[in-house]
């Protein structure tokens, strides 16, 4: 029997404010930073897993995986899919520190890397990629890895049970798919705020010539500037999908006079036009500014959040993130939400390893969930990947189906060297 | 000019566990704790302030404040109030740490302990207790505290100014009507989860001979246990209020179910039935259990929750915390939320320094903002108040207005000695 014998944490942070690399209107200068967790074994894998910060506080979410430390330790890791649910609830359900969130901040983006590092050692142990060690799960096994709780009023385990198993027969048909032609993915890194027009309009030609066909770019500092970016894109890109981010910056009422503004432009999408937290809100931001569509989830911090956005209708576009909400495992509960309500999950990623988790969670959403690529396009932003063994791979604007085993965040030794904070090279 | 010149933590802990005092369905075995902070100053007084844990994890509000420490560091004590808004923004929207909430769990609990302290600092060079203090200032002043920032669809300044202005004339006779009588308060401490039925029977008996006319029990682990001990609740206070607190154990439907069972017992309200992130949970909740009123707020994270309670209907009382939300500058948004839907406010309180802090919070919305007792009734739990320079009083089962200048969290040095985490003679 191989067990879980102890857990290591590591600070590792990325200096991208010195490029302005993932400015927008409200992060305006991020160091995309990991809480790393490393499970280790007295067999011959490790488990590797994280959650995404954004520099300062980095620190916090290490502390909070070695509280919760005590959870995983000396669990036997061939057994730990039999339990994953209950291993989930005791995580979230911690006596004392459940007080600390419950289910949000740095307890649950701690919680996150842990499951993650969980799923990435179950899947490693197995010698297949995460999406693929799902995949291969029975209907029962699948859904029995989520925690119903609060959710029960609108999806119980049943009702998930008939959605996966009617999309069972035809799985591998979906993988074939997916192998021959990737998965649908947009770039958002041409349009970072802090980026001038020119460097945008060069990035911009640049993604074209590399076969993207779906953009996004960030607005929401002021009007003027957000039309020049628009019609910007718009010379570049002509009729192709467009999206726009504005980090989480308007009220309701400012949400909706702004995007007037931005009418001329098509958007499929503005994402984040307002607080995380305000499904009401974004449900009248939606009814507003139609046929634009309404996308957020990057900041949703649990399922019951996202329970709430789709009873509400306030959103058109479900943007799941794989460390923002508690792991695999929770992230499966809103695949199945999102299912059971029809709206298509267009992950949220682009910062350090979000590309690498969320290519799986979106094959798995696809072959065992929804069964659709309508409308489903998943976030990349093109820079730190190659701090990863396994990076996340796009052609042609499409993500590749990642074939090694685990769930691909582990990262390079050198750059393991150079990120640690702040002992490490590019912060000494 | 006097200024802020430095920052202190101190993890506090009381071993509560140990009686199961505070227990109840999801928090088995609380210590109920504070991470508290110390302004230092280059003047006469030092600020306190705290945020209310209960028990793991109190070492990562600690480690928190200090990272937001910079923001207060420098400021100019006499200062304070000008920009009390503009410094709870740039607390909340620090430009990295806010990816680890935004405004909620660790780095919201954090900011509440600044923001707490930063107001005993500006209380005690006033030779003022808090209350005091706001409900000296002006309608304009007051109001200018407040942060709207996703509030505006709903309430503005405008709006909120107009709600205290009405109030203003009338302030001195509430002040004088509470000196005389007290604020009104119910009692936890008799009904601990943890605790025997026998012991809840003589606590209760020994509450009503103290005055005690209004009660709270806990439930939510089993029905038949829950309906023999609001029998013998019954048993023991008659027709006088009583409420029950299920923190959070339910599924919405499930809520629905067990309350059926306590129907007899006419409740006037049912406390976290279920997710306190779960808006359209306890509105449905609402809908289906009236008469009996539903209350939530100890884990409503920050106003922009509340806000959807209210528009939603969700909740009959609206039970602030004044370590949840973002210190005073937020719990006072609230207030103005509250009395513009005409919801009472009713305090969380109970943990270390809640009592101590929500008397203060109780007679400002009575003052200044709702001008109305009616239905009204602040928390109280009686355990750990002989840690506090200037304990919360009860009389005859209401808070008795505080004199002492600042906001009421000072402990004893006897109580720091003891209840240091780890170190401290209770740990050791």
């Amino acid at each position: 029997m191989t067990r879980i014998t102890g857990v290591r944490t590591l600070d590792v942070r990325a200096p991208t404010s010195r490029t302005l690399a993932g400015s927008d209107a409200v992060h305006t200068d991020p160091d995309y930073s990991g809480a790393y967790v490393f499970l280790e074994t007295d067999g011959e894998h490790e488990g590797v897993g994280m959650t995404f910060t954004i520099g300062a506080g980095n620190d916090l979410c290490c502390a909070a995986i070695q509280l919760l430390a005590p959870v995983v330790v000396g669990l036997d890791v061939d057994g730990l899919l039999a339990d994953s649910a209950g291993l989930w609830r005791r995580l979230t359900n911690h006596s004392q520190l459940r007080w600390l969130g419950p289910e949000k901040g740095v307890i649950h983006l701690a919680t996150a890397a842990l499951v993650n590092a969980v799923w990435d050692l179950a899947a490693k142990t197995a010698g297949k990629p995460l999406w693929q060690l799902l995949a291969d799960l029975t209907p029962e096994e699948l859904v029995g890895l989520v925690d119903f709780r609060y959710l029960t009023d609108v999806l119980d385990r049943d009702e998930a049970l008939d959605l996966v198993r009617g999309l069972a027969p035809t799985r591998a048909a979906r993988v074939a798919e997916l192998r021959r032609d990737g998965y649908p993915a947009y770039l958002t890194s041409a349009g970072w705020l802090g980026y001038p027009e020119d460097k945008v309009r060069d990035l911009t030609r640049a993604a074209l010539a590399d076969g993207w066909s779906c953009f996004k770019t960030k607005v929401g500092v002021d009007v003027a500037s957000d039309v020049r970016r628009c019609e910007l894109m718009r010379e570049e890109i002509g009729d192709l999908p467009l999206m726009a981010d504005a980090n989480q910056v308007w009220d309701v009422g400012q949400a909706i006079e702004w995007m007037r503004h931005l009418e001329p432009f098509g958007l499929r999408w503005i994402e984040e036009p307002t607080s995380p937290d305000d499904v009401l809100g974004h449900a009248a931001i939606r009814r507003a500014v139609a046929p634009v569509g309404v996308a957020t989830g990057e900041h949703a911090m649990n399922r019951v959040v996202f329970k709430q956005l789709l009873q509400a209708e306030a959103i058109d576009y479900c943007q799941i993130d794989a460390c923002r909400l508690g792991g695999v495992n929770e992230v499966l509960a809103v695949l199945l939400l999102a299912a059971k309500f029809g709206v298509p999950v267009c992950p949220h990623a682009g910062g350090l390893a979000l590309c690498e988790y969320v290519q799986h969670l979106s094959i798995v959403d696809y072959v065992c969930v929804s069964g659709s690529l309508d409308d489903r396009t998943t976030e990349f932003a093109d820079h730190l990947h190659e701090h990863f063994v396994h990076p996340a791979l796009v052609r042609d604007g499409r993500y590749v189906v990642p074939d090694a085993p685990g769930y691909s965040a582990d990262l390079h030794p050198a750059s393991i060297d150079a990120l640690t904070f702040p002992s490490g090279s590019e912060w000494r």
